[in-house]
């Protein structure tokens, strides 16, 4: 059989290929505490003004402007106070001159009250107290209204739910929240030389970590997978067990036989099923060999063998594969620029991706390779925080030189030093 | 009761005295799938050398270089075909003169071979192929142990266990991960004016969105939590509740009822615990009257009631706490510096803490507030994601300063463009 030809595609065109094929999950309800994660399925409005009344923003007494006019450090000025409410509570009486309610922080300014002034700037009496300064009329009042109004669209169908959204949600009164439906993952990690996690070892195989580390990555992402037995070299075996995991899952990733080699399957399984291959060829290094295809509309991940190459296609294909199933707006990964601490004067005409180590020393954003970082290798992806790109075509890059970087770690746990 | 004086503390020296309380959480084995996000409680080392013996990154065939010397495109070589193993067999074949064998890509490079042509560098025939240049010894090798030794440290206690750590722990055949235990979470919202989620409003009263919110930052953090019902202002039940709260969790965080009010009983709480408060006044904005106090060997955090105070206060306080009983070496927020694309002209004494957007524009990391952002506010939350750090004493900030900024959401759900 002779090698197959394939046409290298620029990485932004693969990543477009995948996400124009536009699968889209399924609306679901789920209860307010279990949404974070999901992404939203409609625009949501406020149902009432915030605040929805004036209110204090501080402990202390509401009381009239005007009465304060007169105050000053040599003349404190003295209020009866004839209320005291607590959060919570409202006010039945009107404030008049030289009266005052007591208020805490949160609750409503009581009718016949325009200004609050806070515990600190008084002295208390006994059911009185006095102040030194006057006050404006309308100090220290939040009011109703001024952060959002009945109506407003205050989230986005396609917002990612983060804590804050729950905030917000838990304040209209949404306990049951419409989001996309997260895809189920089978994993299949396939070669006849894979061992599993608990296996002795034997001459000439390795354990395999793809099927673990791609568990661990779509938990990541809060995703329900299934990780299938070692798929052994064969072609027919191969072709069932895809073909069953395509009937229980919305996504299947496979790591290895995806070369050109004579126990490379995958061009295979994709013909048997009928699947239409986006592209099985990036200008990418590691994981040129990456193949992403579509069958019942389903997502078919191939993804290289190689650790350090199978962590890089995860991040760049099947994350926004996910996030665009899931009708997310933000569906790419974040970008930040660093100065690179080492040479890499190879050129390489591929765009480059490297495990690397970001870091913040306080006056700029670093980046290093996070280890020995061959396609094969393991322990680098341990030890990077980030995906350093290095543009293909060029004579290399230097230490010193600005390079991008792709954060793939929630960074509050990478870092030891703050303010 | 005159009002009590507090003495603000600036925030790195708050942070400080959480993290050298020193609390550390017992030391539990957990299973290889469940590991992800656990802080790593020993050192772990290399069990063999990656690779275990010599092999090939490509499919193609295992010569010796000395064959291969006179080779050109006028003088094709020839090979014989001696043997042909798939991945994970080994060859029983030595590799002599003018002969190969049809290697994989991870598999064992045989006796005798000590170079390896890629498939993609010959025309085959039938049990032979030809070249068309010479290959230099070991080239196409990867090396025994050129990544890692067996022996090497390869990750750390206090490391966090990424989907890399996991690969890395299943290479070496590791099943049970020595970890630290994640502290649970007891979740109080304090307040007379709170209602839940699910009740219908009431005059004077709002719902209560700081336990939901609270409840998704630790859910974020994967730690168990309870989230106990809304607490009255009321000093025994309060006392009670917190009480029962701390001998069934790790950690207490109560929301509300910190400030100097008739109705902020968290300090005569406190006092009844006999706890050692670590600070009640924070040189900051918002969230100012923050308080730590630690009682019974566990931490009490006394968050604002104010939605972004009680937000900016978990991320600030209680992560690195949580990251520090967890034995992390690395405990704090990843900071980054981006371009202020607003105007804050009011000097403020105290830091400042702004829920933000960061943006890398394909040139640039910009911030600007997420909107309406007094201490009180809510839906600002939700569209941050990040928060951006303004010096205090400052005479205010200007649209194109370089600014500080807190990211608190993973990166990968907030961006639009790529490559």
């Amino acid at each position: 059989m002779p090698v197959e030809k394939r046409t290298p595609l620029p990485v932004g065109n693969a990543i477009e290929r995948i996400v124009n094929e536009d699968i889209q999950s399924e609306t679901i309800e789920v209860s307010l505490n279990e949404s974070l994660n999901y992404i939203l399925a409609e625009d949501i409005v406020a149902t009432h003004d915030i605040p929805r009344f004036n209110k204090s923003p501080y402990d202390g007494f509401a009381l009239r402007s005007v009465d304060t006019l007169n105050a000053s450090g040599d003349n404190r000025v003295e209020f009866n106070v004839i209320d005291h409410i607590g959060a919570g509570d409202v006010s039945k009486k009107v404030v008049g001159e030289q009266e005052a309610v007591r208020i805490m922080t949160g609750a409503a300014v009581p009718e016949g009250a325009d200004a609050v002034v806070m515990l600190e700037q008084t002295v208390e009496g006994d059911q009185s107290f006095t102040i030194r300064k006057p006050f404006n009329r309308n100090e220290n009042i939040s009011f109703k209204g001024e952060e959002t109004q009945q109506g407003d669209l205050i989230l986005e169908k396609g917002q990612h739910i983060n804590a804050g959204t729950i905030a917000v949600l838990a304040t209209f009164g949404y306990t049951e929240i419409p989001v996309f439906k997260r895809p189920s993952v089978a994993i299949i990690a396939t070669g006849s030389e894979l061992l599993d996690v608990e296996d002795e070892l034997e001459p000439g195989k390795i354990r395999n970590s793809n099927g673990p580390m791609v568990a661990a990555l779509c938990k990541k992402l809060d995703l329900p997978c299934s990780t299938y037995k070692i798929q052994q070299d064969d072609l027919e075996s191969s072709i069932q067990r895809v073909t069953e995991a395509l009937k229980q899952h919305d996504i299947v990733i496979t790591t290895g036989g995806v070369s050109v080699g004579d126990f490379d399957y995958l061009p295979q399984i994709y013909e048997a099923l009928d699947a239409n291959v986006l592209f099985n060829k990036v200008a990418m290094r590691p994981g040129s060999v990456t193949t992403v295809a579509v069958a019942q509309g389903k997502y078919l991940f191939g993804l290289s063998g190689n650790p350090s190459a199978c962590f890089t296609g995860f991040e760049l294909f099947v994350k926004p594969a996910v996030l665009s199933m899931m009708g997310a707006h933000k569906r790419f990964p974040q970008v930040v620029q660093a100065t690179l601490m080492d040479n890499f004067k190879k050129a390489n005409p591929f765009m480059r991706f490297v495990r690397a180590q970001a870091t913040f020393d306080g006056k700029q954003m670093t980046v290093k390779p996070a280890g020995f970082n061959k396609s094969s290798a393991v322990v680098a992806i341990a030890h990077s925080n980030c995906i350093m790109v290095l543009p293909g075509g060029s004579r290399g890059h230097q230490q010193g030189y600005t390079v991008d970087v792709i954060l793939t770690e929630s960074q509050t746990y990478e870092w030891d030093a703050f303010v």
